[in-house]
């Protein structure tokens, strides 16, 4: 049985102060257990620890954003894990540093995170140079969504080059991670299988690059004639702001076939993005729509946890789904509590 | 020359007091001159008016729905208003009351709303079956589609029966159109023209209908290629929470060929759509959408417009942007103010 404590999201620490100093040391000297703990100490809800949380990352910023973010989403079965596992390895071959990462605003209901299995990722778990950390547990999106924009920062800090955030789509996460990623990825699968299950509507014409999973055996067929009908259909859809045309390939997560062309789109990306500042244009659009969203979901959970309005809202609703009152005024009588 | 008081925007009426239930029994009684008042007083900026507008809204809520509300989008140039011209005048064949009303935020800067051009749709102008009413002018998108939202309630009280809002697409107006019309339809054009100008992204998957215009003359073969692409294209999209397979007609405004089947498609989707009830969850989902869209909307406007917060906003931007402060730091700051 292999011991993993940088798999280990429960990582142990003694109760009351943090030497923030001293974990910046371990954690710009790129110690997996320094690393881990100060992922826990982003995400703990123990309010002793907020402000070591936010001593910590306003440390690690200075040393932040040195990583390329890849963003992934796809329906349940579609390979996610096996994917991620080949990626990861190649991308380790290269000489990079990998860190996995997780949004899943569900698993604190399931408690079984996506990533939580870890067996799911044999190999990568084992390398010294991959750090896989589950979804954070979170009972809104935007709390999930804060931790694990937060463990990217301490991971960039701790050396990891390559970082690797994953959804399952719950809610709006899909929106979540393409607003804190570089690179937006959608695994899709050939065949009616994927069709439906259905991602969300909108994704496709997010993602940066759309991945045929499993294209192995007797799926190889069929997975390029997808590809075909995928690169008709983005070939339809508007450009995007950074003028990069949506990528469609094929691949095996399993047997690793058709990985190194998706490292390389990755690369092209890079190149193209950067050349036409593209790529720091979207990060620093994504540091201002982390800033304005925090500040928007605070003011209206603010608003709506009034004890006045909590007593009005359903009432209203009501009038205004029998017509009673148009939605404009049954606002303006809310708003005016 | 013609003259339509219908479609004045600015149809004359006595300063001062407004009698309201008189206004409204012309109003029900399917007077133009009332309509276009009544619609004048929700348009209007002046404080005496919105007390007149809100009682009118009022009564003519307990008269409205009974319509089909049809939204229309498309970049400038696919047809917009000769495929209007041709789907009105077979609707009105067909018995139908017809209202054309239009969302466009930008038409106050240019003064030039997209319906403003009113001999685009001549035959329509002409019709007393027909309503017409060119954007309000605003400055702000809430502010445009509020006021085209209530126009909507007062075209159903006046009787019209089917009502058709366009837009050009400029900032948010297509979702803002999704979101008040129970079909929303796509006009696009075949070959590269249109792709090139583009429609913003994530409006193809909000589609229940894409239209490939000006399938006339030697464009009817390229026309039939984007049909077949687009029936591609969705079909790897998707599917919607009211289980419509958006659908992909070729038409031509200009010879009303291909027109019958759109209004046959919609029917088809009217019947889908009672049947298993989503138009009527659709509707009531879109009314909470602009009761919850008014007060966020109000409250973000009041925090981001206090004194402290104006003169606070750009550092803290900056102190973000330059990785000072993570983005959730400094949104906690203003939001401590």
């Amino acid at each position: 049985m292999v011991t993993n404590s940088h798999i280990n999201p429960r990582a142990r620490r003694k109760k009351g102060t943090v030497d923030v100093d001293s974990l910046f040391k371990d954690l710009l000297a790129g110690q997996v257990s320094a690393l881990s703990r100060a992922i826990t100490l982003v995400e703990s809800t123990a309010s002793g620890d907020s402000a070591f949380a936010k001593a910590i990352i306003k440390q690690a910023l200075t040393e932040s954003g040195k990583s390329f973010r890849l963003g992934i989403t796809g329906v349940p079965g579609v390979g996610k894990s096996t994917f991620i596992e080949s990626l990861g390895r190649q991308l380790i071959e290269r000489g990079k540093k990998v860190a996995v990462l997780a949004i899943d605003p569900s698993s604190n209901i399931s408690r079984g995170s996506i990533l939580g299995d870890k067996t799911r990722m044999e190999e990568l778990v084992k390398s010294d140079r991959a750090f896989i950390r589950p979804s954070p547990a979170g009972t809104t999106l935007g709390g999930v969504a804060r931790k694990t924009r937060e463990a990217i920062i301490l991971c960039e800090a701790a050396g990891y080059d390559f970082i690797i955030v994953e959804t399952v789509g719950v809610g709006q996460s899909e929106t979540a991670v393409h607003s804190m990623t570089d690179f937006f990825l959608l695994l899709k699968l050939a065949g009616a299988g994927d069709d439906l299950q259905g991602i969300k509507r909108g994704i496709m014409e997010m993602a940066d690059a759309i991945i045929i999973n499993k294209a192995d055996g007797e799926n190889q067929t069929a997975a390029k004639h997808a590809r075909r009908e995928f690169k008709n259909a983005v070939h339809l859809m508007p450009q995007k702001d950074h003028g990069w045309p949506t990528q469609v390939l094929t691949c095996s997560g399993l047997n690793g076939v058709g990985i190194t062309e998706v490292i390389e789109e990755i690369d092209n990306y890079k190149t193209h993005a950067t050349d036409n500042q593209s790529f720091t244009n979207k990060r620093n659009a994504q540091e201002l729509y982390w800033f304005h969203q925090t500040i928007e979901d605070a003011i209206k959970t603010n608003f709506y946890n009034r004890p006045e309005v909590i007593a009005k809202l359903a009432v209203l609703e009501q009038e205004v789904l029998s017509k009673k009152k148009s939605p404009f005024d049954a606002a303006g009588e809310l708003l005016g509590l």
